[in-house]
């Protein structure tokens, strides 16, 4: 079962290994907004996102014995990269199937932290059928991208770091909006929070048309998007939520917030201008929501979960929404 | 005279003021670069640039009945809009006198800070003129952008970082490239690090056609740059190095690396690609020397200065290097 036990052990064996990412604001970006915004800025993690921490977690929760066989990660890119470079830092092969139209840079950052790269098409071919044949014939551990527990546990590290650097921040109270596609990253954060700083609140968000986890949690059931593909937001595109998160999400947190391809653009360009980092589309997700709904807390922190955008799509967001 | 125990008390004035900001690095970065380059990243400071640390300390240094009568200060745009929030944050008043073809971006941040902007023209009116008049007239205290004690000190905080940055990292020898505009910072950090970090030596960066810095350095005696405009690296283009920064750098620093524009645009894209931060051209060329030179450490420590850019500079240098 995921639990806080699970996590901090998680912070023991990243310890030396994540970043601690800052927490960010600025006084126009509040200005702008109208409430206070702090931006835990995972983009500055190792490979660009928070995925390297639940991808380090789960490589190193193998015994070294399966470990050295190498892994095996399904991945539209970050999850990809997060698990191609703790691979590497274990000395140990990886293995990432990738959609062929998964972005550019990541395909490319997946090749260069050295994974073998094998990409099909989301259309035509069936994944779990070339991941499981591919697993079996080499011996390779499967790391999925959320539904796994030392996975939860990783991403759950994100959590104790915010409940601390809130802590030093004076924000005792509030929400927490994490950018959801299973619901990994949202769950472990949950879990975290609700051990170290109970008086703040998880919330997930999720691209229009892609709100799996929102409706889910609205119906008390898990349901499915209608769509797998057409959001600027290939991070946190996923069918449905997580068998192992839902139940989580379900017992922890607020409800599910909602934002437009174009209002995470936004958020990149006001990320780009007040913050200067470089956010991707499903990791801007979070602080569009922070900028852009109306019943979201007066202080909220929100995960800025990745920042691996080809140059094409941030120069949109530049073109449209940069002043 | 500037020497460490003014930078140890600027740092006790800081503490709790500015940030600690991240020194980054990117594997995929040195596999480029062929060294190990660590990125100290002042452009997550607060207002965009380190120029906040040293407005800070110069003004918590005035006496409480000087500083009542508020600040001037002359920038191109960092310095600017470090006075103006450091000033907002003292309760205190500041005026900016910028020119008139200054970054839009940091004018209009500089004004939302909460300063008087006064804009004036480079070619034909004198910017010293019109300041003393006003200082005169409102009697402010005028906190220059580099060449005073306490703006040193307080930019000299960030070799303190580096140098506890660096012990950690297992960086005990090397060289630490600086964005050199007037040598406030740069004299600041080769002082920290000359305590507290030996074997590390600070060497400016500067762009072509405004290496006044470094031609000084190789000359023995101060030159000045024959333009006073034209570069796009504006946060650093300055006439001379300063009177009390010089013999510092003269006594301190290494030899001047000098960088182009077009390399200054390409490590911007570079630092967006591999450590999703957001740099400005004179924020980049330290970067960009540790990229492009060759006769740098193996292990190189860069000031990543600032991040205040318009987004068409950013939109050029994506269209052009991004990849």
């Amino acid at each position: 079962m995921s639990d806080i036990t699970k996590i901090r052990a998680a912070a023991d064996r990243l310890s030396g290994h994540a970043r601690l990412t800052p927490l960010l604001n600025s006084p126009l970006l509040d200005a702008r907004a109208g409430r206070q915004i702090f931006v835990k800025a995972e983009c500055l993690q190792w490979t660009g996102s928070f995925k390297y921490r639940g991808a380090w977690s789960a490589v190193s929760a193998l015994t070294p014995q399966v470990r050295a066989n190498g892994v095996l990660a399904y991945s539209s890119g970050n999850h990809g990269q997060g698990v191609a470079f703790a691979a590497r830092q274990h000395g140990i092969s990886a293995a990432v199937l990738m959609p062929a139209d998964a972005p550019r840079v990541k395909i490319d950052n997946t090749r260069a932290y050295g994974a073998e790269v094998i990409l099909y098409d989301r259309a035509t071919e069936d994944r779990d059928a070339i991941g499981a044949a591919l697993a079996q014939a080499r011996g390779l551990s499967l790391i999925k991208p959320y539904d796994d527990e030392q996975v939860i546990a990783g991403q759950g590290t994100i959590g104790l770091e915010i409940a601390l650097q809130a802590r030093t921040a004076g924000i005792r109270q509030g929400q927490v909006l994490t950018c959801c596609g299973g619901g990994g990253m949202t769950a472990g954060i949950a879990l975290a929070l609700h051990a170290d700083a109970p008086g703040l609140q998880a919330r997930p968000a999720e691209p229009e048309g892609f709100d799996d986890t929102a409706r889910s949690l609205a119906a008390g059931h898990i349901l499915r998007n209608d769509r797998s593909a057409g959001s600027l937001c290939d991070a946190i595109v996923t069918p449905q939520p997580g068998a192992l998160t839902f139940p989580i999400l379900q017992r922890l947190c607020g409800p599910g917030l909602v934002v437009s391809d174009d209002e995470a653009l936004q958020a990149m360009a006001l990320a780009f201008t007040h913050l200067r980092i470089v956010l991707e589309p499903g990791g801007a997700v979070a602080l569009a929501a922070a900028l852009f709904r109306a019943d979201v807390s007066d202080q909220v922190i929100v995960v800025g979960s990745g920042g691996n955008v080809d140059p094409a799509v941030f120069l949109t967001a530049l073109q449209r929404f940069g002043t």
